[in-house]
C-alpha cells in the first residue's frame, strides 16, 4: 500500500426530511448565511422556501445567491464572494449538486482568506481559512457534500476547467443528506450520476500502484456493484424512495477519499471529461464520462490488463482467462451497462466532431499539468483517445446476452 | 435506511515506518505527554525507546504509565487520570493494541473533565472535553484507533465490563498505522482479531432494522472477504508485511462507524462476550467472540433467517435455497473458517463449566440495560444462547468440502 493520510472531517447528517433541520445545523456556524443555489427548480420544488424558513426560525439571516450552472463558473463564484464579502456574511449554505456545492466552497473559501478559487486550482494553493460552509445535497453524484474539492471553469480567461482540493477549511461542517429532494432528479440524469459514481471508485483502483490490495479492491468492487443495482431499481420505478436513498450513500463514499486510500494511482477519464464540458460546457460532466471511460479502459486494458481483467469478473462475472480479452470484454460491458439506461451508446448525438477534439485535448492538457499527469497523458495522447472514443464507440456493440 | 449522522474527525496516518514520526505529529496537540502503553513487548521491540525519541526531539515531554492488560481495569485507568493530572500532562500518546487505546481515552477524557469513565460506561454520560490523544497502534482488532468507544472493566466495585462511546473529545486526534509494529503479533492472535473484525462488520448487518441496503451490504461483505482473505495470507507467511498491512487497514474501516450507516440494528455478540471476558479475563475478546458469534448466528438464523441467509451465500457461497438452512449453514462455515487458523472449535479448551454461564449472563445482560437491548437479549435468553454455544459447538463439524 502506498502511505496515506485520511482525514474527513464533515458531518453527514443522513435520512428522510432531514433538509427541514438546516437552520439548527446552520446556526451552529454563524447568523448570516450567503444561501448558494442553483437554477429555479430548488424553487419550483419549495425547497427552496422551506430551507429559508428552517434558517430563519433558527435565526441565520438569509442572503440568496442563485443562478449556479451545470458547469459552474469562476466568474459567478467570483461574483458570490464579492456578494458574501459586502453583506459581511459569516456562512456559506449551499443548496445543490455538485456544480453549487463546488461554487459553494470557491466562494466559502475565497471570501474567508483572499485567496482567489482560480489560485487555488490553477497552482494547487490550498486555502488558508474559510467561511464556514453548510451543504443540502439534491443531486447525488459529484461527492462534493463529503470533500474538500471543487471544480470551476475559467470563464474568465484562459477557458480551463479547473478541479481540486481546497485544503480543510473548504469540507463542509455539516452536509445533510436527505434523499426526498432526489425524487425529482429524472431518471436519464441519474445514469449520468452513475457513470461519475462508477468512475470515482474506479480510477485509482485501474491505475493503482499497490499490487495487493484486496480490502480497497473489495470495498470498491462492493460499492460499484451496489450503484449498479441501485440505478436498475431508479429506473424500475423513479418514483421509490429506497433506490433514490440508498444511491445517494453511495455517491457520496463514492468520492470522499477513503475507498482509493493507499492505493495510488490517478483520475485519467475525469482528467479528459474536464477537458470535453469546458469545451462543450452543455455536455454534463457524468455524460462526458460515460462517453470517455469506457473507451479509456478498453485502451489501457490492453496495455495493462491486470486490473481491467479484475474489475470485468468481480463486476460482471467476465470468464475469460486472458486479462487482456478480460479487460476488454469488461470495458464493452461497462458500456453496455450505462446504455442499457440510457447512457451513451457513442458519441453520434453528443453534437461533437473529430476537429473539435483538439481543443479538448489542449484544454485536459493543461489540467493534466496541474494535477502531475503531464508525463502519463501529454496531449497527443489525449488526442488519440478522444479520437478512439469518438470513432469506436460507433461501431455497435455485440448483443449483451449476460 | 434509518437516519444517521457520521462525524468522524480521526486524522489517520498510515503507512510503513510512520510510527517513527508520532512527535511530529503529537506537538501539534500538546508538550508534556503521558505516554500509556502495555506489557513489556513494547520495550522488547524497541518501538518504545523509538517512540519515545521521536516525542523528545520534537519538545514533547513524556510521562510512561505502562501496564495496560488485555481486558483493561478501570482502576489502573484512574491511575492514570491521576498521574496526568498530577504531572499537568497536556496531551494522551497511546502506544499499543485497543486495551492500551480504550484505557488512555478513559484516561484522556477523565484527566480532561472531571468525569470519570465509568460514569460515561455505565451511564452513557460523554465526556465534555478532553486532553487530545494521538495514538499509534500496534494490534490490528478492535478499531479503537478509528473512533471514540472505549471498554473498561469495573475492577473496583461491580465487576462488569462496560463498552460505549465517549464523545466526541475522546476521538483520537491522529492515529498513527504503522504496520511493521504488528508483525510480531502471532498468527494465532490475528484468528482472533479477525473473529473482532467480523463481528464489527456483521452485528448490525446481521440485525438491520432497514430492509434493502445494497450499498451496506456489499460494502460489509467486501470487507468481510477480504478480512479472510487477509487471514489466510497472514497464516501462509507471517514475515510478509502486505497481508499485515491490508489487515490493519480492514479492521480501522471495520469499526469507525461508517459500514453499519443506515442499518440500524444491534451488537449481540459483543454483548455477550463482554459478560465472558468479564468473568474470565483470561479469555482474549476475540477468542470469545469466535467463541459466541457462530452459535449465536445459527440461533438467530433459525429465527430469522434472510440476513443470514444473504450472508452465507455473499461470502460463502452457500448454494442452498432455503434461507433458514442456508443461515445455518453460513454459521457452520463461519466457525469452520475461524478453527482452520487456530479458533475454537468449541469450548473446550476455554475452561469454563456450565456452571459459570449463569455469572456471564448476568454480567451481560447488566450491560444489556446501559445499551438498550434488554427487552431484546433478557438474561435468560442470554444464558441460553451460551448454553447452546457451550454444548452444540462440542459436536464435531462436518468435514468442510469448499
Amino acid at each position: 500500500m502506498i502511505p496515506f493520510r485520511f482525514h474527513n472531517p464533515v458531518n453527514v447528517v443522513f435520512g428522510r426530511g432531514a433538509a427541514a433541520n438546516v437552520g439548527q445545523e446552520a446556526v451552529q456556524y454563524g447568523r448570516k448565511a450567503l444561501l448558494v443555489y442553483g437554477q429555479a427548480s430548488l424553487k419550483q420544488s419549495g425547497l427552496y422556501d422551506r430551507l429559508v424558513l428552517s434558517l430563519q426560525q433558527a435565526g441565520v439571516a438569509v442572503v440568496p445567491f442563485g443562478n449556479v450552472q451545470a458547469n459552474p463558473l469562476l466568474s459567478h463564484a467570483r461574483q458570490g464572494i464579492a456578494l458574501a464579502k459586502a453583506e459581511g456574511c459569516d456562512l456559506v449554505v449551499a443548496a445543490g449538486g455538485g456544480s453549487v456545492l463546488d461554487t459553494a466552497k470557491g466562494i466559502a473559501g475565497g471570501a474567508g482568506c483572499d485567496i482567489d478559487p482560480w489560485d487555488v486550482l490553477s497552482k494547487g494553493t490550498p486555502f488558508t481559512t474559510a467561511l464556514p460552509l453548510v451543504t443540502v445535497l439534491t443531486v447525488p453524484a459529484a461527492g462534493s457534500e463529503m470533500n474538500c474539492g471543487f471544480v470551476l471553469t475559467d470563464d474568465v480567461a484562459s477557458g480551463i476547467k479547473g478541479g481540486g482540493f481546497g485544503g480543510s477549511p473548504v469540507f463542509p461542517k455539516v452536509s445533510i443528506l436527505d434523499p426526498e429532494t432526489t425524487l425529482s432528479v429524472p431518471p436519464g440524469y441519474m445514469t449520468y450520476a452513475c457513470a461519475d459514481v462508477m468512475s470515482h471508485l474506479l480510477e485509482k483502483y485501474f491505475t493503482a500502484s499497490s499490487t495487493w490490495t484486496p480490502v480497497q479492491d473489495r470495498l470498491i468492487e462492493g460499492l460499484v456493484l451496489a450503484a449498479m443495482e441501485c440505478l436498475a431499481a431508479i429506473h424500475a420505478d423513479p418514483d421509490a424512495l429506497s433506490p433514490r436513498e440508498a444511491f445517494m450513500w453511495n455517491a457520496t463514499l463514492a468520492w470522499n477519499g477513503l475507498p482509493p486510500c493507499g492505493l495510488g494511482g490517478s483520475t485519467p477519464a475525469h482528467l479528459i471529461e474536464h477537458g470535453l464540458s469546458a469545451v462543450f460546457p452543455r455536455i454534463a460532466h457524468g455524460e462526458g464520462l460515460a462517453l470517455i471511460q469506457p473507451t479509456w479502459l478498453r485502451w489501457f486494458a490492453m496495455r495493462s490488463p491486470a486490473r481491467p481483467a479484475r474489475f470485468a469478473r468481480a463486476v460482471f462475472g467476465v470468464d475469460v482467462a486472458c486479462d487482456t480479452l478480460a479487460g476488454v470484454e469488461g470495458a464493452r460491458r461497462y458500456l453496455d451497462f450505462l446504455a442499457r439506461f440510457g447512457g451513451p451508446r457513442d458519441w453520434s448525438g453528443c453534437g461533437v466532431a473529430e476537429a473539435d477534439l483538439a481543443a479538448v485535448a489542449r484544454s485536459a492538457s493543461q489540467l493534466a499539468q496541474v494535477w502531475g499527469m503531464a508525463d502519463a497523458y501529454p496531449e497527443p495522447l489525449i488526442l488519440e483517445i478522444l479520437k478512439m472514443a469518438l470513432s469506436a464507440n460507433l461501431k455497435p456493440a455485440p448483443v449483451d446476452a449476460s
